[in-house]
């Protein structure tokens, strides 16, 4: 117990020895382990296969759902897009020594504040084999040394996917030990990542709400929450009702099972008895079930509200419908239900659409506009870690910069404190 | 017992909506709080000296040290200090609305990033009745809510402060639950704002090196981990020795007991001969005790190190100081025992201070000056609320930009995801 608790530490200070090493690195050298991880995924391909069937076999054995054992699934064209995926973040722009505040104090002190890699990035995530690939070349992206822990369902395509990055990025002169996984301690795993301090400078959990609150309440390393999105679409007594049927259609039906899917739709209740039965009928002819707490204009039958009443995070072809008073009654509404992901008010009136926008507290507020957009790729970032809800460090999608801490340089020519 | 939690969490509600009020304020009305504040001080000079002589006394009685009994103390020129602190942070910029990234994407949405408040933000702090001024007017400045938690032994002074605090934010049209006290909580108070996620945005653990391991232990709100300094002088072979004489007694004695204090001087082997027993000399003369875990060239009878080894924030009129082999060998011993504060190196040859600046991993990493220059007042802040020492949202000293959070603005005229 006592050796393993050592070779963990072990595993840890080799990955801040590779974190120094990247953070002196050219981000050309960086750039060229990702484009070597590419051409190392796709040799590997036989051995990532066979790995995957293991893992997917393992997983049928286990009674996994089949949304599971797709996320987990390999084949010969996700491997393909394993590879062009990470050529695409070797793409990206170096956010590290970026200058971000520089000014000369009368004293002739030069002060520069530079973006600086973290160091050790720990990552606890799903069983998606995908998100393991995104995740190293994200790292070496912003000079970073990542440890993962995927799902253990994914664990042995984890263990070659690993040992292939690992192999390429010590072919561009980098350390092996740059990215990799704490699988091999299993459940214990997770738990001595969250007490890691000083030695694992930021930790991101990714997946169910129960593994980010266990993670927040456990970790004393600091910790970036991401992710439960109980998120809204306020529909105001002066929107276009054409716009908000295509918006509130979109955020909920194009893809539900994710953080930026709609989960409630509130409806002013001056426009209530036009615009909720058209929204019902809208939703429910694109096979959506409505919840509700109270009858509502038009529907009969709605379901009642999920376990969370208003805070329920579907993640399905479900959606609550609400009416409120007003715009104060919304807002109210969102800030207390809400989880501060993402929110949307359709109006064509800008003063309402203002105070929606000043005073909803989440990490992404919007105005006639699918809350579908939420996402790093969309927002232009290239690649996301996750998207935080929290408010410090980073909040929203969360892309290279994200990934970086900051650091104070500060040149003088022998000046003292008077 | 069911009911004090309830009043807590009533006080912490309360600062909620207060909050709220001050994200939607003008920067007009925020200053003019500030301002009102500084003439509250004023009006109420007599109360506080009186609440602050019965601090002392029980100060006095219970055994306080006299340094902690002097950072207790007001008289009447420190009140009036307290108040012309005040008006110099009335005016400060305000942070609150400024643009950090701005796109427009091809779809036509709108992209905007701007810095928002926190919300409600907790700071547990010495008995230091100035601190609790300042704390109030940074978080008006910043538009923050704020709940204090500060020392036992300033509790009646505290009481007086936030009550004329709270009457001023009031008569500029400001919810007096901007600023509160939990101070009437007693020890419980601390450990409920730790535990008040939802409730609480932000904390700020300001004090002794335990108070801080037991806030990030502890907490599962957000925190900022302040203070320790374990601060290095690096005195490289290439140095001036003049100006190392003049840059290490500047930072070990022109003030012992703050975080940006020299604690460790490292010296090259290849000058150690000369540049040891001259600085040993100097800091002598000066009244400092030198430390080493090994003979010094020139030194007789070094104390040994303190019970921190290497590691010994002594924040008092003594030094360690080591030979080390090279540049490297440097680099290794900051990162290694320090606390990645602040440190610097002397020298004039411009590539190892490069890769000092570089590899040293400190919030602030200097070369050719004095560590004392670690400072919000120093940096052109105007004010600070700590020194952060962790890497994530803020690293160095905290102004009022680091008191804010961010929000993504996204404005669309009815776009919705392909």
């Amino acid at each position: 117990m006592a050796d393993h608790l050592d070779d963990f530490n072990a595993l840890l200070t080799a990955s801040q020895r590779a974190a120094r090493a990247l953070g002196v690195a050219e981000a050309e050298q960086r750039h060229a382990a990702i484009e070597g991880i590419a051409i190392a995924i796709e040799d590997a391909a036989d051995a990532i296969l066979a790995a995957n069937a293991d893992d997917l076999e393992r997983g049928r054995e286990a009674g996994l759902a089949s949304g599971l054992l797709d996320r987990l699934l390999l084949d010969g064209s996700r491997i393909a897009g394993l590879a062009s995926a990470a050529r695409a973040l070797a793409q990206l722009p170096d956010p590290v020594g970026e200058v971000l505040r520089q000014r000369t104090l009368p004293n002739g002190l030069d002060l520069t504040e530079v973006r600086v890699p973290f160091g050790v990035i720990g990552v606890i995530y799903e069983a998606r084999p995908n998100v393991t690939v995104d995740l190293a070349c994200i790292a070496l992206g912003s000079g970073n040394a990542v440890v993962l822990r995927g799902g253990s369902a994914a664990e042995r395509t984890n263990a070659v996917l690993v040992d292939a990055m690992q192999g390429a990025i010590e072919r561009a002169g980098l350390p092996r030990e740059s990215v990799q996984t704490i699988d091999r301690f299993g459940r214990d795993g997770a738990g001595r990542l969250m007490r890691a301090r000083g030695l694992v400078d930021l930790l991101v959990p990714r997946g169910s709400a129960e593994l980010i609150e266990r993670v927040v309440t456990e970790s004393t390393v600091p910790v970036i929450e991401t992710g439960a999105g109980v998120v809204h679409a306020f529909i105001d007594r002066a929107a276009s009702l054409p716009m908000a049927l295509d918006i509130v259609l979109n955020a909920k039906t194009q893809r539900t099972s994710v953080c930026n899917a709609l989960e409630t739709v509130l409806v002013h209740r001056d426009i209530a008895e036009a615009a909720v039965p058209a929204l019902a009928l809208a939703l429910q002819q694109a096979g959506v079930t409505i919840h509700a707490d109270a009858a509502l204009p038009g529907v009969d039958g709605a379901a009642p509200l999920g376990d969370g009443g208003w805070s329920t995070e579907h993640l399905s072809m479900d959606v609550a419908i609400g009416v409120v008073d007003d715009l104060d009654a919304a807002i109210e509404h969102v800030n207390r239900f809400g989880t501060h992901h993402t929110d949307t008010i359709v109006t064509d009136d800008a003063d309402a659409a203002s105070r929606f926008l000043a005073e909803v507290d989440s990490a992404v507020v919007m105005h006639n506009a699918s809350t579908r957009f939420t996402d790093g790729g969309e927002f232009g970032f290239g690649a996301e870690v996750g998207i935080s809800t929290q408010k410090a460090h980073a909040r929203g999608p969360m892309g290279l910069p994200e990934l970086t801490s900051t650091k104070w340089i500060v040149r003088g020519t022998g000046q003292v404190r008077p």
